[in-house]
């Protein structure tokens, strides 16, 4: 569909223009206010599901008790399921050719397992990210799903299209990966992919974006993409339709 | 920077995969809930903001007091600070080359100037667009500023920015337009861009993103972007940060 030139030139542009992470911005650089922070709160969420608070390293201190709130309350659910709705509905108006090319990605953590028994005992967010403890709770496997994400995997199932799970996790997780999706209720993918060797040190929207043109190299139509993360989703070889899910626990480049 | 054959490239795949307006799907598709409409609507205006919506034509109807209770409360006054107060971080990190090149472009209707008050005559956003009505309102030229946005917008002058107003107003609302800013205390923009007679018909996306592109031709470097709607900020030529401000009332593709 487009040459190895026409792919670069794309790839520069989306790098050089709309996610360039040089030009982004640190939560710190932002001034706080010292009362109301629950109304704050509720606008830094906002800017950081919009994309519009660049990239930050963790949640603003005043706002763990919100954000917590959030998580814990029918409102976390209830934005799941209102955009689930809004995917299941485009996926009914996608003709599907039947042949298997008509692809759906998902990724895996926030978006078709929850986390939050993790972050809960790490500040929801407020703790910088640490690698060694977030892989052994992989390793325990015990994330559940979340609901509204289940529901739609098993409609697009059953609609046609091929799943393919594209997850930042390494290789060495597939085997605890995939028992945890399972456990969870998640079956019938076509392939999951995760991070090799070769992948390392690649940002996410790099890594993901270069995993997406691969298949459409290979005659996949991605028609469409869930994920918690505007890496998920932006950078090239994008979906027809992204559905961004809420995450105000962590922000991965 | 690009020559043409790499900006048709470029504006092939942002059309075909990411902003492709054939493959949205319309608020009237998604099943209503019958109670607890507060939840919904606050779903559905994180969904409308974070573009999972889609295109969509009028708000809800079950959603009327719900967005009208956010538009004049202090919720929606504290998502504009937040991303003003974002946007004057990142802007605080350009390093400005004086030689008046560095851009800041800004849309007008619901980003610069308010027009909560015809909204308000015609149930914010549940009554489809009527062009003559909101001419009329335009031609009366009182629509006030977001307090927000006049203080990034004169922190950004301050800063050395070359500010450029991109409007999908017609070009013979120039005058009444120009009138407005200036009484809502809008001063020292560069140049007022509206449609010409050869822009009627092309969707916004497409218009502002031309428009943009005849900039970054003309050697100006377009820092930053702020619009309520994504077409305002996606599409080609893009702005090295782009922010998004909320507006639950309409959507222009």
């Amino acid at each position: 569909m487009a040459s190895l030139r026409s792919l670069s030139i794309w790839f520069f542009f989306f790098f050089v223009f709309l996610i360039n992470p040089s030009i982004s911005i640190r939560t710190s650089f932002i001034k706080l206010p010292t009362s109301d922070g629950s109304r704050y709160c509720d606008s830094w969420r906002l800017a950081a599901e919009t994309n519009n608070a660049g990239t930050w390293d963790v949640i603003p201190s005043i706002c763990v008790d919100s954000v917590a709130e959030y998580l814990n309350g029918d409102q976390f659910r209830s934005d799941y399921d209102v955009i689930a709705d809004y995917a299941l509905a485009f996926a009914k108006s996608v003709e599907i050719s039947g042949d298997g090319k008509d692809v759906w990605i998902f990724d895996i953590d926030e978006t078709l397992l929850t986390n939050i028994d993790y972050y809960k005992a790490h500040g929801y967010g407020s703790e910088p990210y640490d690698n060694n403890s977030f892989s052994e709770w992989v390793e325990q496997g015990t994330a559940p799903a979340f609901d509204a994400s289940l529901r739609l995997y098993n409609a697009l199932k059953k609609f046609g299209f091929t799943i393919i799970l594209l997850t930042g996790r390494d290789e060495d997780q597939r085997s605890s990966t995939e028992t945890n999706l399972r456990d969870a209720g998640y079956s019938g993918w076509e392939r999951l992919l995760l991070r090799g060797p070769n992948d390392q040190g690649k940002s996410a929207t790099n890594y993901k974006s270069e995993q997406r043109s691969k298949l459409i190299q290979e005659g996949f139509k991605i028609r469409g993409n869930s994920g918690d993360q505007w890496s998920d989703l932006l950078g090239f070889a994008v979906a027809d339709r992204s559905f961004k899910v809420p995450n105000p626990m962590y922000y991965i480049p």
